[in-house]
């Protein structure tokens, strides 16, 4: 992080308190708590088919709320392990901000009822899912740029990565209940993008990366643990009902296990030293956990996950080697913490997958979960092609706006 | 922690064996699992109307009850970040034996019944709660007593602060179900009066806190995560019902995150250097808590929390840049982990919004949740004048027992 | 670990590559997801009486799963504690491995039916324990082993683990529903013939452990909290029933903290420098909770559990005392971990403690709890006395198959 001067210091000090403050009056305006007593008050004039395109049936139990935060908490501390120095506590500065921000955006776009802003449980969820994107996109420029700009990209990010979601989950019904397309890959080249822009050709050198020492990384054990707990419970909590759970967590942790493995069998190729180090066992977590956002609910065998995942494992250590070193040489992009091998390629393969499988999806395979997981195609109202059409154009218009996006940040607000 | 001779390394496993002995003896004798199946058993005979007043219908889950753990691992780690050496292995033994001790005392209070106490889930819980409290008293006398007077403390505490406990909930049914009062302003207040009056005028220097060094505090970082993750499902295991949960834990969140960003307000402004450090995040997340305690479930808009939760994250680094201090120098009280900044003056304030609120509120504000909350005014038995007196004469009444406690405890046990 | 050469890297790649290959193949020929919705789908035609006998009855909530993924963090962090360098990766790679191995051969055992296995939460939790059990095992060679090594002892362990669990708890009717016998005294042995068998008399020193500097350990701080936290809920994740649940929680409970005050009295004791260390603690929350995995459920009063626990807290310190110097010079075995210690003592002191109670257990104590537990018992076609013999004959089977199977494995697959 460069250099403060007391000029820079009282600028972030005081842009922070107008956040806030502008943030308090806002919520002071329009936002109330659902006036049910149960969590995520979705009432006949709410626009309810959202994440979940059955979000009105289902009440997420309280219980699991949160567990949400954890999933900003796991990217968190995955992203310590590669980059360290004053960078944690600005990082937890920008989930702060980012949750109240996202609640704000997304109760506009989803919770507004009568002039009002209806929050609840699945508020609180949907706001995490956006800071869990917003830290992605951090780790691609962490350690060049300073906190307020950090603040400019969180609030621009939250509105794109926002609208992209309502545009993506409930305009056009695709399905991606936990964000390979949403998440990941939004914020993964939402970041790259910003870091393009703010490319400096003279300081930016493409330093070899993953040379941190060989000493047993605390932050990636912590980080890679707190991944294998806790990112699969983040999965059941966000799945619809119990009937399609089982599946999804189920096939999250198959293919958490066999990306790790995946490692095993690259790194003693790949490296020469051959010492498999813990930062590399984490990005495969975090790769095989992308692969499952869109896909997870929709495999039904056990293989498939494997082979996903084994996939999944394969792309960040081969990106790490061959495809980092190009991309910030060629197309002068930098990645301080490899969120194109970590989270962007994953994505995408993992929204590939999810449309296969959509194409694929036949009432015999799914049974009575059809109606969970493709409930227009279920209901008739779509045939399984809208369906997959629907799904395939997802990727371009996430794509798109990721990069534009991203650029006009760069551009106009953090230059 | 001072140097230990052969004398009293032996008298500290005496001591120890002792208390553990005496321990499993005393629950022999009258300590009976509930004979229902059901966690917290609670008969028509046994005095069912204290922490929660309902607590009678209610059956935590037991699933619940190991999160209860957490809450004083939180404040455990929370206190490595500021005082490290050779302190974590005392503080876990001292947590072991206050959860025995504490399910003993608060039994023969409140599950005593026909000679016998049956504890279950509920008892556990409790017992949590006070072991939280003795952490925090800890936390102020750190690094300058040995273990047989943490032990001394620790046994003395659990009787106070049960006693306490005892006071302000089942007889003059103040409502404070997550420790604004009982937990946060009784240990903070306790460990300063034993603090006070264990200083040794040669020996204590008002040594300048927070220069740890500037390595990113992998304690501080632990500690907040799980501070932030687990907290908010911490007060979700104590509100009573379903019905009344959900704003309790939302507000606890917005609390978190305006009180972390009042610390990036704050401390460009207080500290020259200006890096943010982990520590200062840590005691705006502990303060927005302890200012949560009384008034989370009593705020009825998120707005009111993310106030309350900004002025909270305000209270710590000015404590510690201009209170501190003072205390040493003037009042010659030491506080090792500053717990006066943390859990002291928040818990204070969060009482008094606590007050505030209850003379507030009104049935049209609360609707049906009045019933859970303040369920004496919903029958009709008090006036909400009632419960605003009773809940004011709860802060004097734990100020008083905290110090006068306090000061006997380190004058006649720990001398 | 020993230095790699470029070849012995590329066995590795290759060996770690072959594995998934078949596991994948043999997964797609055998595995499918339980075409029930419910987790953990129990036939009438399959072979339902195993972990819990009435296994069939109850359906383990989905959310507890991914619970289960910690007990084998929770050893894992354990053990970073005691040994450090390099190892962390490659223990994470086992479990990655183990799951995946262990779903299949269980899966042959329990859930074979017209030529598929069909999987769900429950072969996840039983996977988990296999895990858990193969941690143990690696525990007692870790440095002295290679990573080809590690593949083969998993591969063999997940086999030997599941034929003990299939012998004890289906055929035999052996009650020990968390493990003190199948899990924690199974690994133990089974790693320590391996280490046996495995001893090199000119390159093992038998070093006096437990010297790793007296920084306060990070590792051994995290992973008590883990197991703190996290295993009596795992624990009440393994009950069957909701009625059965609360005290075996509560027992654990009890068990650890009386375990832990157990250090702190034999410790300064024992010790001359008189400082307790994390690692010593972390080794007394493991005995108390390997203590509880047969008696936790059985056990009728608290003072029992603590009793059990003060005595399972005593076991660590002085076994490395006097024991593991022994163990190595005598016995030419060394335990890098001390999972004999921590794991075997205790699960086998665990194991008599669980048959005593078994032959104490009448139906006046248990009331309605007896089905649950002693489910033949209770329905008469067992007499007590015959679940007393059938609890008695697990120890030495299991015994047995462990120092066979590690004898085995470490003469024909490890040299």
């Amino acid at each position: 992080m460069p250099e403060y001067t007391t000029a820079s210091r009282f600028r972030l000090s005081g842009l922070c308190f107008l956040l806030q403050i502008i943030t308090i009056i806002i919520f002071a305006v329009f936002v109330r708590y659902s006036p049910e007593s149960s969590p995520g008050f979705c009432s006949q004039q709410l626009n309810c088919s959202w994440r979940n395109q059955d979000a009105g049936f289902q009440h997420p139990r309280f219980r699991d709320v949160h567990l949400q935060a954890l999933l900003g908490f796991g990217l968190l501390v995955a992203f310590l392990s590669r980059y360290r120095p004053g960078s944690v506590a600005i990082s937890i500065l920008i989930m702060a901000f980012a949750i109240q921000w996202a609640v704000l955006i997304q109760g506009f776009l989803h919770f507004f009822l009568n002039g009002k802003i209806y929050v609840g449980a699945q508020s609180m969820v949907s706001a995490d899912f956006c800071t869990a994107a917003i830290l992605i996109s951090t780790g691609a420029v962490l350690g060049r740029v300073n906190p307020v700009q950090m603040l400019l990209l969180t609030l621009m990010g939250v509105i794109l990565f926002s609208l992209n979601e309502y545009i993506l989950l409930s305009l056009m019904g695709v399905r991606d209940s936990r964000g390979s397309l949403t998440v990941h890959t939004f914020g993964a080249y939402f970041g790259l993008m910003v870091s393009r822009i703010l490319h400096q050709p003279h300081m930016d050198k493409c330093k070899k990366q993953q040379d941190t020492g060989n000493q047993p990384d605390v932050f990636a054990v912590v980080g890679t643990i707190y991944l294998w707990i806790f990112w699969p419970s983040f999965t059941s909590a966000t799945t619809v009902r119990e009937n399609a759970e089982p599946w999804a967590v189920l096939n999250t942790y198959f293919s958490l296990a066999a990306s790790t493995l995946a490692t095993l069998v690259l790194s003693p190729v790949l490296h020469e030293e051959g010492t498999l180090r813990m930062v590399q066992i984490q990005d495969a977590t975090l790769a095989g956990a992308a692969m499952m956002g869109m896909a997870g609910e929709m495999l039904v065998t056990p293989f498939g996950a494997l082979i996903a995942g084994f996939l999944a494992g394969l792309i960040p250590p081969l990106g790490f080697r061959f495809l980092t070193p190009v991309l910030c040489s060629r197309l002068k992009t930098q990645d301080t913490c490899g969120v194109h091998n970590v989270h962007g390629l994953p994505g995408i393969l993992g929204a590939l997958l999810g449309t296969l499988l959509t194409a694929l999806a036949t009432a015999d395979a799914y049974g009575g979960r059809l109606e969970f997981i493709f409930p227009l195609v279920a209901q008739g109202s779509w045939t399984a092609t809208d369906q997959v059409l629907c799904q395939l154009c997802g990727l371009p218009i996430t794509l798109l706006l990721a990069t534009l996006g991203g650029s006009l940040t760069g551009e106009f607000c953090l230059r």
